[in-house]
């Protein structure tokens, strides 16, 4: 690395900082606050406002392109890639070094940023020194194509890639949208256990754990009966947290441990369940356009799609689903006839969503269907007030929830009905015991979600690092 | 329910909604706003906006008190409590009516909202109507005192008490400020996995799961491993998400689930980290004492101890408070004399912390009772680069971490000294054979931290439904 110069400037009562040819670093008003600066190094994504300055980079070499007097070096340090030119004439022994450098080394690179139209990111920078922590040659993930097991066994490395490191972006501004979503609105955020004595719906998808040998816990599926108590407590909470299911099924849609955000709201029914996932909906997708353009084209992802999505989402009744499906088959568009009663395929859930181009709401599914805790419509106790969100796409049900029943009794009976033991769900009819009000929830699936906003086909990309039937590593 | 009525009025194209007296209770554009309005009632933080006009509450009676004439209702709707004035003289039928309802009852309140300085929020009802959903009378949660067993068994309920409450609207804005604190400073949230195949420090202590049938699983313990990995890719990372620790120990400060933040940062060292906590907890304290005022007082917080915290923390060599520790001895304030070597107690914790009146770092312990990763001193190598923070008033060790080490030799012998299978971790070892950087990181356990702001004895109350040795339920 380049030498330094420190000045103390009295006039400013300023410590400054030059390079060994007078150029100005950076100045700042003690040494602590100066080393706090360095501390916070120059990111890649703050380089545009540093043209024609010298910066300090400190990351790894993403990619590296020689010809005769230059040497590219695309150096990437989680915020960016920027393209860092070596010029030989100025300096051999220095082209030489960035010459003999492989993928993935881990390098620190000084030099003077530049603008360039041409850059995605409009800067480059002109190298003037460059420090090799390591020097790598036999990093597994090569610019070539690679299988998904071998990309999977590599997780841990595969996430350096441009396009892992865009979705998971992705997944981030989607956390934080439903986050400041709820939490502007003055929802409590309120955690539900992991640990759980019983399912909140029946145990054959559910993982076990030894409990101190004299006890057995379940992992929650969701955290939906307490939130029932917390939404009694704060009138509107929600829990936000990993989730799991053994499930055996080894589709592109599932995952055994994954993240789900669920808010519940008391004096509210599934109605007002419906406007409140659509407003969450419309900010996430909002917060995802306006926030993470740059890793969307990097994924291609069809942009005009999400910015084609707006209020209202369409709303279907059951029946008129089933409709709608049966005259599908009549068309030949769908190759089973779909009776009443039923649950959604995933072929059901595409052709239903892409005769709409946007989200749809599906309501009063048939009760036998759904968990034991739905409200049932008062008219026609063989629909249940639960609703569905259904994203376009062929991205299938990303919100699922509705009404719960407040009748202690029809609960007693519910669980009766389903073969669950009351003894373990006592604590959940007290809610029903003490002060029991109309209220209402759903949950959302955060890799579903995030798989829709990135475009991409399987949720096991969404997630940093994921949990399948055949898949525990790294 | 007073009947209301309708109108369209044509001139400012809106619909007006009156009382049958005429009190103008709301206009809207269109219906389905309308509609949204009454979704959202007035919750009792809005009152104060809504002086001298009608408003319609939801929520639960907390408690009752009557005297000849009047019944003051107080009543909850889970952002605050107001109290409701029934006179008597002015309708009979509904004095009686709100006389009768027992605690907990389910009640909606429509009252006109009337300033009163006796109040801490300002405002009370003089109610006009009142409609009980559920007239409870056997609620088991009674004014009086209850042992802690009753309470926890009852904890779906307890958590509508004002100190329950109170302490878990601290724990969401402690969270809402460490995510705020880490989103605003790039780091990138990427959530570690839960199934891990190996512990990061020993298995005595993790819970093991079986993974369908032919495999097993560990809940994890700390999502440091996968951090390292995540700040490779991001440059900065962070995890938020459950721990798990199967400790059989039943003190105040455990619990065998429990959550974490875990940042990391690549090109960075164990003294970054400290200027990274002392600046989170910093953020955490100002946010609690401007947000949290009210409940603060409600659990009767000391926040002269919070508002006297500022920067710099005090930064002592584990030499340092070795020595400090035995004087403490010597003077007859700490029971047993501590010898350089071992890991602090809690009454060490507590006397090297209250001689300072802020929480105070603790760097450089000895390696021998660090975990496997850390990077030590080159110059004392039988020294870490770890560092912990210790809470003031006796709250013990609310952040542990420090600097990773990065040599790829020295991890594969320190992985043989401590007998752990380095198969399981080649994935860890990559991370230093593929371009190795300095890099460092710390866990904050949020529920300790909830406790110290909230200046409570035990951590079982500061997460919505604890899990300890002995407690698996609600």
């Amino acid at each position: 690395m380049k030498k330094l110069r420190f000045y103390h400037s009295r006039a400013n009562q300023q410590i400054v900082l030059l390079t060994t040819d007078y150029q100005l670093l950076t100045t700042a008003r003690s040494l602590r606050l100066l080393k706090l600066l360095f501390m916070s190094q120059t990111y890649i994504n703050q380089l545009k406002d540093h043209i024609g300055e010298s910066v300090v980079l400190k990351g790894w070499l993403y990619n590296k392109r020689s010809s005769g007097k230059l040497v590219f070096l695309q150096l990437r340090d989680g915020t960016g890639i920027v393209q860092c030119v070596v010029f030989k004439p100025n300096d051999e022994a220095l082209y030489d070094l960035a010459d003999s450098i492989g993928q993935e080394s881990s390098i620190i690179v000084t030099g003077t940023v530049k603008e360039d139209t041409r850059s995605s990111i409009g800067v480059e920078l002109d190298v003037t020194a460059l420090e090799v922590l390591q020097n790598v040659h036999d990093y597994p993930i090569t610019p070539k194509e690679h299988g998904t097991e071998f990309l999977m066994d590599n997780r841990h490395l595969w996430i350096r890639s441009k396009k892992q490191h865009a979705v998971l972006k992705i997944r981030h501004t989607v956390i934080k949208a439903v986050r400041d979503f709820f939490d502007n609105r003055g929802f409590t955020l309120a955690d539900t256990p992991i640990f759980t004595p019983a399912a909140c719906e029946g145990t054959t998808t559910l993982f076990e754990v030894d409990y101190f040998g004299d006890d057995k816990a379940y992992l929650t599926q969701s955290g939906q009966l307490y939130n029932e108590a917390t939404a009694a407590a704060f009138g509107k909470s929600y829990a936000f947290g990993p989730t799991f299911r053994a499930e055996k099924s080894k589709t592109r849609r599932h995952l055994t441990e994954f993240w789900m955000v669920e808010p519940e709201v008391a004096y509210a029914g599934y109605e007002d369940m419906m406007d409140l996932g659509e407003a969450m909906i419309l900010s996430i997708v909002e917060r995802v356009l306006t926030d993470r353009q740059e890793e969307l084209k990097t994924l291609e992802r069809d942009t005009t799609v999400l910015e084609a999505i707006n209020s209202p989402f369409p709303r279907l009744h059951y029946d008129d689903a089933v409709k709608m499906l049966q005259e599908g088959f009549a068309k030949g568009e769908l190759e089973n006839n779909f009776e009443w009663g039923g649950d959604f395929g995933a072929p059901d859930e595409t052709y239903l969503s892409t005769q709409h181009g946007k989200p749809v709401f599906v309501h009063h599914f048939p009760a036998a269907i759904k968990g034991f805790y739905f409200e049932v419509d008062k008219d026609r106790p063989e629909c249940a007030l639960g609703i569905d969100l259904l994203a376009p796409e062929g991205y299938g049900e990303i919100i699922g929830g509705g009404e719960r029943a407040t009748s202690l009794e029809y609960l007693e009976e519910q669980l009766k009905h389903h073969d669950l033991p009351q003894e373990i769900f006592e604590w959940y009819l007290d809610l029903r015991r003490y002060g029991s009000v109309p209220h209402a929830g759903f949950g959302m699936g955060i890799e579903r979600c995030t798989a829709w906003m990135a475009g991409i086909e399987h949720v096991r990309e969404t997630i940093p690092f994921p949990r399948m039937l055949y898949r525990l590593r790294p």
